[in-house]
């Protein structure tokens, strides 16, 4: 058994970085987008209702194991840390 | 603008079915460790040295644009989301 649950993890950890290259590649879009409503003068970058069109999107192509919630919870965390990188670029813009 | 703001939102929502299907994918090895070490008698899923260890891989190849802080909260959510599920199928084997 104990080569069957290393065998396991070793998976795990390999979904890990594939979440970690997919989580950098979405950070670099949602950076882009910021820069885009930046330039156009826009300092907003919480935008509930398109948050919730990508919750409603992901919700309706779940097919488990997690429940709609814990999916929901997930993703809500990357919205978070997505949105902090942009307040964090946004404040550096205003110290300069 | 316009057209080039809803283009980049289209590649966030695509990036996000990505991290469904992996989520998902990893939920059910996840499903699988669990099931191992019941077998095993065992009844403790939460194991923080484990974690520990997933973080620390993914921080050493993490390239940006996220802070390892940002990266560690959003596998935090992840962790946390897989020991719900796994807790809850041992609530319900208990009910059973």
């Amino acid at each position: 058994h104990l080569g069957q649950l290393d065998d396991l993890r070793e998976q795990v950890d390999q979904i890990n970085l594939q979440l970690l290259d997919l989580l950098s590649r979405r950070g670099e879009l949602v950076a882009e987008i910021g820069r885009l409503k930046s330039s156009e003068g826009g300092t907003k970058f919480y935008d509930p209702k398109r948050e919730e069109d990508q919750l409603r999107l992901v919700r309706q192509a779940n097919r488990g194991p997690f429940t709609d919630a814990a999916i929901s919870a997930m993703f809500k965390e990357i919205f978070k840390a997505s949105l902090d990188l942009e307040e964090t670029r946004e404040q550096r813009k205003l110290l300069v």
